[in-house]
């Protein structure tokens, strides 16, 4: 298909058309409200429906009422209106029920600001509610990769039968960049008579499904928790997503970054490079699953005496960095948060005082 | 003061009317619903009042609207109680006003069971909201503990003007143990006049404070965060709690549990060493700031082979204990959850096959 | 179209669907949830949509909502679930929208019980909302006209741009009768060009519509309540609905009843009448505009010695009766609510009563 | 006590603190909101709470919790407002429970105007919720009426355990008058103990009083209103209050008017004198009960020619007055609403026109 030029907010949205998703619960907030107006004029042209709720909590259990009876659907928000679909995210985790979350990230905490950021990172990837309560998490880098994430994330939803959140920040949301589509054809929910409360019922003979995440039996409970886990372990063997880049040669530095604030470092790599510094970049594309053992092997290189996560927060993903190096690296931590963005200048700066440190040591 | 012999959930009540905290805003769920009951009988004895609101989103919007006029206020939930208030904590925390949240943990995902748990671990520590947003977490293993901590939450909270969560679980909240309350005054809020809105008014020549957590400004939210930043690191130095047990000879594995958890873990580090095993135990009291350092020096010593984290969940602060170790000694999880209590027999079990899987390798 | 057996609650959701309405918003409340329990299943099969809303308060701004873009929407209640809408009526009324509601009524105040009831009159026809806010209000007395009026109220609440009532109780919604509908066709709504927000832009030369019911200026929103005004007059003139029954040779007392009640009504005359004591009846099938002219002609009648109100409540309609035939003849009120029905036995009873006390004045 | 100059809303909340009420709940809403400031700053001051609440709804229902355990409580309002406490105000009506409103009407329909109103009439007299519902409805015509009738509203709620409305306008809040407060003691709410719930527990053997307004047996629930009615008919027996102006001699025309509109009347009523023309004014001061008798002698008088009803709505009580008196006199309706307040010049000028009309005939 041929290329178009498309806000980032709009590719997310004609993406989740075309992977024949008809149901789209919002209500709006800077800076992805583009997502429902664009789904406001589009979805009606395909016979589905954008339904603004009169709060997040009512979108959550909006989508946990579609999804419960088998039908695909989404939402978008920006970081508070995410806090608040916290329970429900649980409550979807709990009864097994597949749903898609985007959320274009401003700065916080609390109200914040409407300038791009990466400040959920620990709350998409660890916290996203109480619980054993994990989301699957993907980090776009471009408008391109964020349409195809959203084709990608409905059917890892319902594989795992578990909410999926594709994590973008403003600039994601808001920069232009040409984006083709992916034809796929919109399949029936698989196997969702198997869970789905589908509208059958005992008087005729059959055994309805009952979606639920209550189980007061704490043997039930531990069980249901034990196959959650083993789910979560099986998405890490099939499902790991990340990319290297300038990793071929030696290199002093590892960078570790995702989303847009990687495609800056991949600049800053360019930059030392032309420089004569070797420096390599590892991109998470999964946050959860978190590639661990891939950056545990690329900082084990003896090339590599340092390892630096760059971050549009205040150093949120720099523990699980630090995790997967453990202690004979050091790892460190530069950002910014609040909608100021790192250039490629400042980055390419920090990992040369980072070198010049090392010297003196 | 003597001792009375108390249910937790009634000694944390109790001590926070003797914190001076007049203010109690909640929503009954259970395991932890009697502390609501003993405050609507206990506060108006005092002056105080307890406000049962519609939702936990209207409770955590009363803290802040109490913080924010400089009034010591608390709220107590159950998991899916505290996911609803994941928004207001982050505007907590932007606004940095002080107050107390005590989260006696019940099991999830979801509505989940009733019974004990230690699985909102991640949320509290990591994900307690949207943007870069932390609370101070203490973890109490007795019902002395827990009212002493009430005590020292609101004076954290105070200090830091930030949220202190109290995070217990349904054993801490449903036993009985004796317990005295410390003596102390009720003080007003120190320095309250620099940051809260205590009625100043612009005509009579003041500056009113603004309490409020939108910047607009790039810069400004960048600045405010760094501030942030810099208080935790600062609670991290000043605060930090941990305690050892049985560290004082050498030991093949170095435990690591909290709460109630630790308590089991501790019968059972006694009878390991009735068979002559030497196993150490740290338990984080806590949690954010967490005692890294601590872990990894118990870890270090050469007698230590291996480190179990053991937790009543699917594995969470097992990544903290991994991080702070390092790949040098083996690093796992042993748990369950849902209201299912592992016995000290059955950790006892896990350690000695720890032991006895090393030997082979 | 041949005749079918209908409960009055599905007849009234498929009239709904005949009369080319696709949008139902509602929550479910007994004696009434039956129409939205056919919709859901109904709607989609013609392209229309039933969303359970997570209030009342949420159904009526769904109107609002629907009603503001021209499109043909209703919901149904039950009289709690109606007080939870006046707000909403009232801002209706005010941005003069068309909408339709159902009231099926229970048994009052309050949570009241759930039999059927007509204890609603004066708040349909007095006080459905604050401000000077009128309903068009309509009765049925069987499934039958039940299933016709809902077709009519459409159309009036699109002519007048107003909301209609369609006021029945849980005999009209229970029973089964035979019915037939209507053969119409889905027409779009007349002129909503002019009135409704289409999605017209300024920037294409085109001059919006603005749906409010704000207006600040006294003299505009006194010329708005004139307006309004006129429009109740023109209603009376021209929408007016009555019936008599036995009411061509002489009688000597008129009774007044409306819905279910006046079918009661209507088997006490026949008894009556067989025992040679001459009764009419005055059935008001709008109760706003209200048959007053209509009454003080039947009751100004030399033969008729005194009016009587039937009805299922503690006297509601038996105001407006007195005022419509003064203080020349004695007017009454029978009536039992609570899900009490009066038996014709008894109403006969009442009128045998009645005349019996006349001839000892 | 010596008089103070104050404002109406202000005279309002002092008279209900003077009362000796300590609960306030409400929402802020103009033209009125004066109330809640005023009681935020006093209640304090003498154990009481002011509690502004989430919303309407959440009002109502903490007057339900309050009065439910026998304290005094009131709230106030404007026109919307008051249309989302419907529900609430028959649930309090049901369960027989005292609370006191207070409206100070804007124009409406809808968001209406902020400027003064009397069309809030028809709600507050015949609609304040479903069922057979009734509130006792108070209307004041200067600051030192509506003071003296808060300490009335708490008595008669309290008397009849019924809610009461004090009805007043933008212009009785907003205008300052000299006011003087009858000393009165905060006594306990009689009796309190046959009704609320006040912590008795069946364990003590005590019979638990219980607060509720469901009975699904029907018998009962007739029962029940026939209760209420006995009482709505106790009240007007006891509690009726009107009063008259120049109508100790011959009068051409009647007036009837209540609230700040009857003081326009009043002032023409004088003007019309200086000239000559003798017009009598009927003030109801209880709108519930009506004084349809009261009205009905004035009415009956020989000299009087015509009834005029002077209201600032476009015709509310007009229906009440011709219900009053019957249809051997001609009864008219003049009025504005929406903020626009007719002047003694305009009322003197259709008395007039009313006079010289009649002369025709």
């Amino acid at each position: 298909m041929a290329k178009v030029l498309m806000k980032g907010n709009e590719a997310i949205a004609e993406a989740a058309v075309r992977a024949g998703c008809l149901n789209y619960f919002a209500y709006p907030i800077t800076p992805q409200s583009e997502i429902g107006e664009y789904l406001a004029r589009r979805l009606p042209e395909v016979g589905g429906m954008f339904l603004q709720a009169e709060s997040e909590i009512a979108v959550v259990y909006m989508l946990y009422g579609a999804a419960g009876c088998g039908a695909r659907a989404f939402t978008s928000s920006s970081s508070p209106g995410i806090s608040l679909m916290s329970e429900g995210i649980s409550y979807l985790v709990g009864a097994q029920l597949p749903a898609v979350f985007v959320n274009i990230m401003r700065g916080g905490p609390g109200l914040g600001g409407i300038l791009p950021s990466q400040a959920d990172y620990l709350q998409a990837v660890k916290g996203a509610g109480h619980g054993d309560c994990r989301m699957f998490v993907l980090a776009p880098a471009s408008v391109q990769e964020a349409a195809d994430m959203m084709a990608d994330a409905f059917a890892l939803a319902e594989k795992y039968r578990n909410p999926v959140m594709v994590l973008g920040d403003g600039l994601i949301g808001q920069m232009m960049e040409p984006v083709s589509f992916k034809a796929q054809k919109a399949v029936a929910m698989e196997n969702k008579s198997a869970w789905a409360t589908t509208g059958m019922s005992a008087r005729d003979g059959n055994t309805p499904n009952l979606v639920k995440s209550l189980h007061l039996d704490p043997a039930l409970l531990n069980q249901h928790n034990l196959d959650l886990k083993a789910k979560y372990e099986r998405m890490a063997r099939e499902e790991m997503r990340w990319e290297m880049y300038n990793a071929e040669g030696d290199y002093q530095v590892l960078l570790v970054s995702f989303g847009t604030m990687s495609r800056v470092c991949r600049t800053a790599v360019d930059m030392l490079k032309a420089k004569g510094v070797d420096v390599a970049l590892l991109r998470p594309i999964t946050l959860f699953p978190f590639p661990e053992e891939q950056i545990a092997m690329a900082a084990e290189r003896s090339c590599c005496k340092a390892v630096l996560s760059v971050e549009m927060n205040m150093g949120q993903m720099v523990d699980d960095v630090k995790r997967s190096v453990g202690r004979q690296k050091p790892v460190s931590w530069y950002g910014k948060c609040g909608g100021e963005v790192p250039t490629p200048e400042e980055v390419a700066g920090v990992v040369e005082k980072t070198i010049a440190d090392m010297d003196f040591t």
